[in-house]
């Protein structure tokens, strides 16, 4: 009897105590998601200031923006990195593993990925987070003017500090790799610069031939209207119906307007879009628009539960471009979506595309030539001009160039991979945004991207998704809703490599990539 | 000798005690702008997500709009209320007494008016300050579509909710005052409802004995072309160099889009407008763009020494709406401004007012009449729209009313004051943002700004400034320079009541606002 109710009490303690570690869970658990929402609302709020910044503040107000989100950054830093974040998230991961209290499938990738996000940022005092986000934002602003006045000279020094600092976060990342495989793992999990010269042989052996091939040929389909003047007021006009015509609701974005065509997911309901028009290139924003309206709907396509919490957002860069590019080339080239394209396009300028038929169209949007300027470049060429980038940016981190070097190393790389002379650095090495952002290893995502599109097209078929159909109809329902169940929906609780595995069967493979640009462009010119 | 040791060793003590306590002030001081800047920071982020709710955000992300707005405003409030922070400002306050060790005359400004903001702040527990942001953050969403579409019920329960929290927050900021007086006082110090009663009547026995002399006269001055279209570009246009006109520099601002005209100041060097352009309407958007450009240029015109400390911005509502009326009216709406307003004018919209002579104009911008949109008022019956919004504030805060009786008080108020019917509620009490954002007890600073401008004049007058000829030749510099060094630099430094004295050199006068309404009016119609 005596025994019996010995049993009965240490059942009753060992109940009490688990009901106590349950209830210390779950406070756990509140006290993370809590944490989850005051580094959101950093997020949200420079992403808010980099928007403003790059679309409608004045010159005057960047050195307080730069204030403002620079102590954001570093509490945002501080937030998640400090002694007690880390402590909350360590002890909530010993209760996800076998045995432990936390099963529910979506804590289980918070708690994975915060604390990934923690591991990465530790290691990066907060002082130095704030530093950075300071320097990035002035350099941005500097760039802004040197690109409007070819000055590379003024923006060259920021360049240098960049590398600098990423150099060094990259050794405190993780001091035994090299620095850019560092970068280069960050925006695309798993790659190196070993994989992507791997890539980069594979595409060239393809791109490069098709390209010679091309230029010896002599002729381009004439396409004299791309170069019609289309006035500023139609082609906003044309914007809005290019976006609801991709699928993007309007109440979910806002158009605004800047010098690097953009896109920036905010929140749940919230991804804008900000293009450039130039009244005497009406295509130029007709792809920009296409391309981030591509971007945003992946960022509005995440599973509404992620909201506010580390899930919301896309995965890594290369998924996004690949959502991107998948809108603007995929679809957005393709021959059988030139119906519905030319529908908009009659509608906001018919004197200038009343009599252009779908074929025409069709080759003019897809001429293939070497060209000056990354974002207009077309499907061919567009990896060459990722690797110039590569290749510089391979070289500063290697210590074997520096900022002053790079003008001449663009004009270099450009005779090299493209065969073109660079007239100015506002056309060559100031073009883009990305350095004056910090964002080096971001460019081979944009290949990356492609070339996940180009495996994306058979499994869509696989799955009983008629691409082209939808293209055709301009309907394109079936193709988000593939996107979306298959990509969008998983947000960051997915990395690349298994999202690509789980859409299309198998892991990444360069091939599909070298084929479909094999494919369209000897069609196409009839090579 | 002893003795004299003795004195020595004492002297010693007391002087290194005096360095320790200079030391820890010197900290304190360190710690106390640590502060203003985590206050100011979070200050700025709130107007940037504000000005990018009310300019460019998607419908559908109100949500996380709010919800970072939240976040941020219980931040701040717990920031500025903490028990540290309480203490620190309090060992500040301590020095600045006689004897104490701070003497500089910004920090002490600083350490005054934090101290206050920290004593109205802290009666309101941060839950309390977080909750009443998300409220009119939300109710500003809810009152854009009601007024859309013309549906006050839908917003009435708001402004029910938000007045009861204004009540709750006056009684605890001061349980002895009419909540409705506590309000009055917190934008504008030294206003009470007697105080306002006895300017209303006042200046009703001016305005409404001429506005019926104008009626009686029975015809007002032909002006078709205030109608005339202006198409939305060139308005654009215009409003850049109505801008330049009144001397906003274009590097320190931004013209935005909105359904009602504001105004934000985000930093030194960073004040916005955002105006609402009607096509037929021109003059709206000039005199909308005119008034708001008055906004900005105080903003911009403090102090560069008070950036991102509590000094910064304007001091009241009273003194900024005397700034922006002053360059509204005072300047924009003068004989002497029509050579400059219509060269403007003629540059944009040849075709309207090509034809238009510079009495014409002024008739035409001058004409006295009951209208319905406060903010497209003339200057006689202006005050009379604050007057009917005045009166229903007052019966919703003494519980004589409630949001379901506003619709009618205002029709019926609307009657009495101007004598005229209210076809729909988006005409009527859904017409101002106001209540939307919480701001009960602000309306009255609208006509204490015009009258405090008609004390400005006979100053100007004194300190040798030529405002008819400054309006005149379109130059306003000498203008710029007179509020600047008597008003915009002062910041938060000075409460309004110092502020009218030192520019005027005597209290505030409603006399002197009568007497230019009576000249101006009689002498434009000929009474």
């Amino acid at each position: 009897m005596g025994k019996k109710l010995d049993k009965k009490a240490q059942a009753a303690v060992a109940k009490a105590a688990k009901g106590v570690k349950a209830a210390k869970v779950d406070k756990a658990v509140k006290k993370f998601r809590k944490l989850e929402g005051k580094l959101w609302t950093r997020e949200y709020l420079l992403k808010i200031a980099e928007f403003d910044g790059a679309t409608i503040a004045p010159a005057n107000g960047a050195a307080a923006r730069a204030d403002a989100m620079g102590t954001l950054a570093g509490e945002h830093h501080k937030l998640l990195t400090s002694e007690k974040s880390v402590e909350l998230v360590r002890s909530l991961a010993r209760e996800t593993v076998a045995g432990g209290k936390i099963d529910d499938p979506q804590l289980l990738d918070e708690i994975r990925v915060l604390g990934r996000d923690q591991r990465e940022a530790s290691v990066i005092p907060t002082e130095e987070a704030e530093a950075w986000t300071r320097l990035t934002c002035e350099a941005d602003a500097v760039w802004h003017k040197a690109k409007t006045a070819n000055d590379w000279a003024s923006f060259e020094p920021y360049v240098d500090r960049i590398v600098a600092q990423l150099k060094h976060q990259a050794e405190l990342m993780d001091p035994k790799r090299d620095p850019y495989d560092v970068w280069l793992d960050q925006y695309e999990r798993g790659l190196s610069a070993k994989s992507f010269d791997a890539f980069c042989d594979e595409v060239k052996a393809t791109v490069v031939p098709l390209v010679h091939a091309i230029g010896e040929r002599g002729q381009q389909p004439a396409a004299d209207f791309l170069h019609a003047r289309v006035p500023e007021a139609a082609q906003r006009a044309m914007s809005f119906d290019l976006m609801k015509l991709v699928g993007l609701n309007l109440n979910d974005t806002t158009l605004a307007f800047t010098e690097h065509p953009f896109s920036e997911g905010f929140a749940v309901g919230d991804a804008r879009i900000a293009t450039h028009i130039y009244e005497n290139d009406c295509i130029s924003n007709v792809y920009s628009i296409i391309h981030e309206a591509g971007h945003a709907m992946y960022e509005l396509g995440v599973n509404p539960a992620y909201a506010r919490t580390c899930l919301e957002g896309g995965t890594s860069m290369g998924i996004h471009e690949s959502q991107s590019r998948f809108f603007e080339n995929t679809v957005g080239r393709s021959r059988a979506f030139m119906g519905p394209l030319l529908e908009v396009l009659r509608r906001h300028a018919p004197e200038v595309y009343g009599d252009v038929d779908e074929d025409t169209l069709y080759r003019a949007v897809n001429i293939a030539q070497p060209s000056l300027i990354r974002t207009e470049a077309d499907e061919l060429t567009y990896p060459l001009h990722v690797m110039v980038r590569y290749e510089i940016e391979r070289m500063l981190f290697a210590g074997e160039a520096t900022a002053k070097d790079i003008p001449a190393l663009w004009n270099r790389f450009m005779n090299e991979y493209l065969g073109i002379p660079v007239p100015d650095d506002t056309r060559g090495c100031l073009q883009d945004t990305h350095w004056s952002g910090g964002s080096f290893g971001y460019f081979p995502t944009y290949a990356l991207g492609s070339a996940y599109d180009a495996m994306f097209v058979p499994a869509m078929c696989r799955d009983g998704v008629d691409l082209t159909g939808a293209c055709a109809s301009g309907d394109l329902a079936p193709v988000r809703a593939w996107l979306g169940e298959r990509i969008w929906q998983w947000g960051r609780a997915k990395d690349a490599p298994e999202l690509i595995k789980g859409a299309c069967g198998m892991a990444f493979d360069a091939r599909y990539y070298c084929s479909y640009l094999q494919d369209k462009f000897t069609t196409l010119y009839e090579l």
